[in-house]
């Protein structure tokens, strides 16, 4: 058996085109051009990398993008400082800070005094607690949790009554996963690095969401047959044979999980590409809010 | 085999004793006493009980109460003026907001009003939020999950690693329970009315914990043997050789469980008693948090 592959790439595609058409909307019809600002503290590489392809997609989209870099010194109360400005911008609806933060700054602190109306991130404890809780909806979900949830709906046609487990119970992607499938009526298992028998805990996923970071550690073997897969890792493996000399692999073995999986995310072309294409979604929605 | 009983009445009666105790050599150190204000809403008969009960516990442990009775047709405006008055109260460490508000009353609302250092009850969104996350701890875990987390405590000697199923996911138990778990390094599972096959499920728990609110649901043959199950269901049923007409029963059919569990909390005298006493305990956590 060969798994469907669920094709990430075309999926944000698809969600990219969709909030470039109604950014040009709002647009056409008078309405403010929804702005995202985005906060990054120190030299770390990979972050940079990371926030150019942020600002980079909103250009794309039609929408501003109002880069803030701060020295790898800056003050808690500076980043705050700043926090607060740009809650109070009205050309800005959307706040990104860039994890992870410097040794020495307090991210959850910083989190908290983000206006829970523009945290596009969805990492504000309130946004995390209504995740949480019956009750209101949260404002905004984290992207890559609301990019794995995107996926499942496109490759399954329910998500209620099954079983879900997710290994890996991040702040990021483990945890909140694991909340938006309690919400979607699943039973829901969450995994972790003290758990007894992973592979035997993973067998009894119809859905297997792995969060690990821990490359290809998900074995052929760990996979119930026909289950969906979502692989949320992305790992540098060396490899002399690449350019770079490196590829990237997800935490799950991608060639024997797809021999007994019913579908499967590849890596790099699943996840990953969903990130900023939920954050596109919620920097227009952020706008749209603001309207009213 | 016979099942340890888990005796919440010794267990609740001997950290009403702390906190009495620590009351006492606060004041004697010329500290303040710890005040808690109750907020009831309506003529809820139930609710009026259980709010009797706590201001009865606050003054056999020295804590001042202060009770606020509103009639159910109390507007939102009035509900939240009240709570931004009781932050404002130097006297009030403590306040909670009886559950279930009338109809037309935003609970959620009015509990984000809460100052959060305050909150004893543990339902502020930013306090779940917290529980949610790695990174600060919730100022304050609510009232009935503590108590579960206490018992078990008295019981095992660890919970890592173990596998613990949470019947039930409300916002009052099920949820934080399965939130609290997972923080013990226990690997969770969540289950709830959507679930299939709900006795297999129970039937891989080391650790059951029953929060469904239906009467002696979970059999026997749902419990795999020597688990501990800890039975958070307060159900009626009727009786007509009692007095009142009827008997307590927990979720759990208590006489076959205990055949096969290796220790279970009885109903009553289980987790109820554990809910008040948490209570005294985070009022006189929220009365030392002011001292500072």
């Amino acid at each position: 058996m060969s798994a469907q592959i669920i094709d990430g790439k075309a999926i944000s595609t698809r969600i990219h085109t969709e909030v470039t058409q109604q950014v040009a909307a709002r647009k056409a019809a008078g309405k403010s051009t929804p702005g995202l600002a985005t906060i990054l503290v120190g030299d770390d590489p990979a972050s940079h990398t990371y926030v150019n392809s942020k600002h980079r997609a909103c250009e794309e989209a039609g929408i501003n993008s109002f880069g803030f870099t701060l020295g790898a010194d800056t003050s808690q109360e500076r980043l705050e400082g700043l926090i607060r400005e740009l809650n109070q911008d009205e050309r800005v609806h959307g706040i990104l800070v860039q994890s992870p933060l410097p040794k020495g700054l307090d991210e959850q602190h910083a989190l908290s005094m983000l206006s829970i109306e523009k945290d596009v991130d969805g990492f504000h404890p309130v946004n995390i607690g209504r995740l949480a809780q019956k009750g209101p909806e949260p404002l905004f979900v984290s992207c890559t949790p609301a990019g794995v949830m995107v996926l499942l709906n496109e490759t399954l046609s329910s998500i209620e009554g099954k079983h879900a487990v997710v290994l890996g119970r991040s702040n990021i992607v483990g945890m909140p996963v694991a909340l938006l499938l309690v919400r979607a009526n699943a039973t829901v298992t969450i995994c972790h690095s003290r758990t007894q028998d992973l592979p035997a805990m993973a067998r009894q996923a119809d859905i297997l969401v792995a969060a690990i970071g821990r490359a290809e550690m998900v074995r052929g073997d760990w996979i119930k047959p026909g289950a969906t897969v979502i692989d949320v890792g992305i790992n540098h493996v060396e490899d002399s044979s690449r350019k770079k000399g490196y590829r990237l692999v997800g935490d799950v073995a991608f060639e024997e999980a797809s021999e007994v999986a019913g579908a499967i995310t590849p890596v790099p072309g699943g996840v990953g590409p969903m990130t900023i294409a939920m954050l596109l979604r919620n920097t227009l929605k952020a706008a749209e809010m603001s309207d009213s």
